[in-house]
């Protein structure tokens, strides 16, 4: 049971169809607008699922933005985007909210394709105050006018890219909003210096004696909080820093404000929207999940969850028939270092996500969650592996993109044995195109010296745990899906694979299919529905993008006139690697029908995975038209030889 | 003429075979190896060329850590590493320092493989902190022992990485030490308001009145300045922060001190090295270029320079037979501005480099120069555009790699159109391996909506410019090599390509090369080659990887034996693509002798651009070859037929 009861009503929020609504309510409407809000945020998420803590964070915030700023014409921008439904209520999709990130429905962050009130996507984080500031330069220069106004929480403070856009932007000097929600919660707690940091800014005194109002800062305040200010100034001179951290930045510091209470943040909006000159950032304090106690009291106050009860706060849960390849990782590496005292993990900031949360509570020591800070993650390990360990840095394929280039230079060029858990491998459902994991396998597989591999199914991904722990020569990687496994055996501890070497999973003739990863379980779908036409394509699991089985390929290409390659990933990954491999032992030079199946050139809007797949033609039925495809072509030519 | 006097001997240099020798010598003797030091560095490059200023500028705090710490025990770690050529020195690669940056010879950088006094490579900047931890931790969990000192410029801490390694570093409290190297220089002077702040940090005083001495820092202070500090401390009450930006994000702050007075240095160093528990930022301040005129008084105080004469300190300049692609870049672009005053150019950190500075000039207004912040670049160029820009991003193909997540989040999830000039793409020559912009290719043209071109010659460059000008329905990217073009006229004016075609370059038949960016000249010159022996291929010049001009591509394999694409870049690009379009197209079925010449699978080490190009078997011999390799085989095929 919960204390939360929803308002019988929403007379408020049914008169607003845009937020220039708002500009005729009274504060105290916006006050019960806000109520409302909260409600039917609530109320929505129940029936979808979906980010609810991040969104009830922000309500007041929200109605404040709307109340005060001018969008479409001034931008407001959402970082992440996950808080953002309480936002797309106000701006007219009240209507579809209750499709939130199913299948043509809305999408779960805030999207440029589907309103004007989002100018600026988002999904992965700490974008949103480069972005604003190149709104803020385009209205300089004479492009789009209006405000930008920038919403970040404090989670997303500890990415470098935030501090390079601030950076940016204090030096720019120009008109800019950037507004700090600071919770206390990313997804997991925040780490780092600079959360801790932030907390000692607000912590010890009531937000009306506001901390910073160095600088010119009072003349931003509403007149009824001038006087506080000063004062709060002279009491902390000597004590406090004669300018915070964003201060020296460059930016005006006002803050910390209560992020829930209207009244303090209406009149400052105003105030500071009417006088600012320069780059000001406001420090709100807000509670993940406010106003809904399930989600108040929750370890990640509420930050996804499933269709639930309004009232009870429970969660209806899908049963599951196998467990997710993200727990089987979890335990495999912890198997593997109980063993190896030298295995060590990384998170950045996705300790939940990634399994490493099991791994930290075993090995609290050996487990390093550095923050939304892939950059960092990754030559980190790089550093912990030149220095001895076996580090296992688990990231997402999509958030993986943000280390690109240390996986390149401080990786690959030093050919040093950092083990990549790539989770998330393929499409990833409700996400949508933001969080597709299609990306990977290019980008790693053409590294010299790399090995990557990707497992088909749960047990494979214990085998690429232990050989990632046994592989110390150089850089390894294996990649896995969101979701469950497919319900195979489990073995008592995995084996190290041979390096480069696929499997046989079933002969046959005519064509062969090479797969890559977990689409082998459509394949062999695939393979009994031909069955019943007779046709029996022999089916091999590759396990290595990188390095190639030879041997395999070459034979299969030799043994069949048909030779088909499948991955959970675009065009330059495995499928392209051993085209170049046939191309340069001239097997294309007296012919193969040779195809390769791969994620569709666009991106895959969010819905079901399977739906994805679907879509992508890479289930079984459009397995199954390919091979007829290749064959069909075959048995022609075959009637006219 | 210059005030520089070359030492007559270096006669305890001579005595130093490794930094091991330093420990016998006394705090007056490492002064004279300081100054003896200093004028090999400058005779060493006068010989070979290369990155001058920022040597120099650690002379002294060379000779300082390797007194004190016990190398390659303790892991000093050189951000970028350009600055390491007196390190290389008193390392034991005195006798080969001549060589540097020569094919077969010393790396212009750190580099693991070249010695243990090297243990962590780098290139690419703003990496050693993060690396540097690695090592700290993998102490402190049992791995290799020692301490870990990073040394970072002040330019380098304006990426985001080195901000999100402070962060962690803070949070994790363990011994680790950074040295923040402030000359106000990175290549260009830096940019930004932590430039500014790090100023202000060392503006107003003589070194001796220490700035900060908070949390207990004075006791990490020898005793002969601990009395000043109390005194400074004392003194700045009330003025300066109660903690630096770096003490609130968890180090002790120690600065600024001159880092040319081994009488400063050798006892701070001793002390901290003595008594640190936690992580320690040291701020020093020197001159890049230091105690060479000709490079203290330069523009880019001797960043990077050619051969040069000691006393004149004039560089032998190389003849250039054409202007550089970079200038002619920046030439196209600045023409196309001039009639489209929404075109903006970004750099990071590069404006030298990728030829933004002369645009800057002309544009002052549309010009920014972000700092070495390739994600922020990005996003920031996104948020231009969604606000009614035309971004130009001008970044390096290498350092591109560094914003690759805002390229596939933020541009082209979004279809945002920022144009890409990406420059350095291919092998660089001297700067090896880290530079090699080798997998641009791969990773932007399998990105759904992305235009990816090639300039052939530098003609095509400025075409390719005025096209993504006029291209704004989405993101587009062109790539082009450092150096001199090939002497091509020059168009008055770029003409607007259309998009996804290619174009024929010489009719032949039996084999046909299509080319995909500067290899072409090569190309051409094989085929001359092989005219002599009655062979003569067809050439085209794809212009696109995407979209790919399918038209050109299917009738150039059906009308030919054999086809061949060549591409400065690795596999996954350009001819992973093609062989994806012919497989797709039923080509292969019936037999195609294709061919896919891409950079090798590995890393390929400095050595004049040419040289790299030879051993990557993507010269004009090997093209040849490759051609007859192909018609060879059908030849013999035909006789058998």
């Amino acid at each position: 049971m919960t204390d939360f009861h929803p308002p019988s009503e929403t007379q408020i929020l049914d008169r607003v169809k845009l937020p220039s609504d708002l500009k005729s309510l009274s504060d105290r409407e916006l006050n019960q607008l806000a109520r409302e809000l909260r409600a039917e945020t609530i109320s929505a998420v129940s029936v979808t699922g979906g980010h609810l803590g991040a969104g009830l964070g922000v309500v007041e915030l929200t109605v404040a933005l709307h109340a005060v700023f001018d969008t479409p014409r001034d931008k407001i921008i959402w970082d992440v985007g996950h808080q953002c439904y309480p936002h797309k209520i106000l701006t007219g999709r009240r209507d579809r909210i209750r499709t939130l990130r199913m299948g043509g429905g809305l999408a779960g962050f805030t999207k440029r394709a589907e309103s004007p009130y989002d100018p600026f996507g988002a999904g992965h984080s700490s974008t949103s105050i480069s972005a604003a500031l190149g709104f803020a330069m385009a209205r300089e220069l004479g492009g789009d006018p209006g405000d930008a106004v920038a919403v970040i929480g404090d989670g997303a403070m500890s990415a470098g890219m935030a501090y390079e856009a601030l950076n940016n932007a204090g030096d720019l000097g120009k008109r800019l909003f950037v507004i700090l929600n600071d919770n206390e919660m990313s997804i997991a707690p925040p780490v780092g210096a600079m959360s801790s940091y932030l907390t000692r800014l607000y912590t010890g005194g009531p937000f009306q004696e506001l901390k910073s109002v160095a600088k010119g800062a009072v003349g931003l305040l509403p007149e009824s909080m001038q006087e506080g200010a000063r004062r709060a100034k002279e009491m902390l001179k000597g004590i406090t820093v004669g300018g915070t951290l964003f201060e020296e930045l460059g930016f005006s510091y006002i803050g910390p404000v209560d992020g829930h209470d209207l009244d303090q943040l209406l009149p400052l909006l105003r105030t500071v929207k009417a006088r600012a000159t320069g780059p000001v950032l406001i420090h709100t304090v807000t509670t993940k999940g406010k106003g809904y106690g399930p989600a108040e009291t929750a370890a990640d106050k509420g930050h996804a969850t499933g269709k639930f009860d309004v009232v009870t706060g429970v969660q209806a849960k899908a049963k599951a028939n196998a467990p997710s390849y993200t727990s089987i990782f979890a335990k495999a590496l912890i198997d593997e270092a109980s063993r190896d005292d030298r295995i060590v993990g990384i998170t950045a900031a996705m300790p939940d996500g990634t399994g490493l949360k099991q791994f930290a509570e075993r090995f609290p020591r050996r487990s390093f969650d550095v923050g939304i800070a892939e950059q960092h993650a990754v030559t980190f390990a790089a550093g912990l592996a030149a220095g001895g360990m076996k580090p296992f840095c688990a990231i997402y394929s999509t958030f993986l993109q943000r280390g690109y280039d240390q996986v390149v230079h401080d990786v690959a060029v030093q050919n040093l044995p950092v083990r990549f858990a790539i989770d998330r491998a393929g499409l990833v459902g409700q996400d949508g195109p933001t969080h597709a994991g299609a990306y990977d396998i290019a980008y790693l597989a053409n590294l010299p010296g790399f090995v990557v591999m990707a497992a088909a199914d749960e047990a494979e991904l214990i085998h690429m745990v232990a050989t990632a722990a046994a592989h110390d020569t150089g850089p390894i990687a294996f990649r896995f899906p969101r979701g469950e496994g497919v319900g195979v055996d489990l073995p008592e501890r995995g084996e190290v694979l041979p390096i480069g070497k696929g499997r046989m999973i079933a002969e046959g003739r005519g064509v062969a299919i090479l797969s890559f990863g977990t689409r082998l379980s459509e394949v062999m779908k695939a393979r009994e529905a031909l069955s019943a036409r007779g046709i029996q394509p022999t089916v091999a699991d590759a396990r290595f993008a990188k390095p190639l089985d030879r041997d395999l390929i070459l034979r299969l290409a030799s043994e069949h006139e048909a030779l088909i390659t499948i991955e959970e990933g675009a065009v330059g990954g495995f499928g392209s690697h051993v085209a170049q491999l046939l191309a340069d032992e001239g097997v294309f030079d007296h012919g193969l029908r040779f195809r390769s199946m791969v994620l569709p050139d666009r991106f895959v809007d969010h819905d079901a995975p399977f739906a994805m797949y679907d879509t992508s033609a890479l289930n079984a039925p459009q397995i199954e038209a390919k091979v007829l495809e290749v064959m069909g072509v075959a048995q022609i030519e075959g009637a006219r030889a």
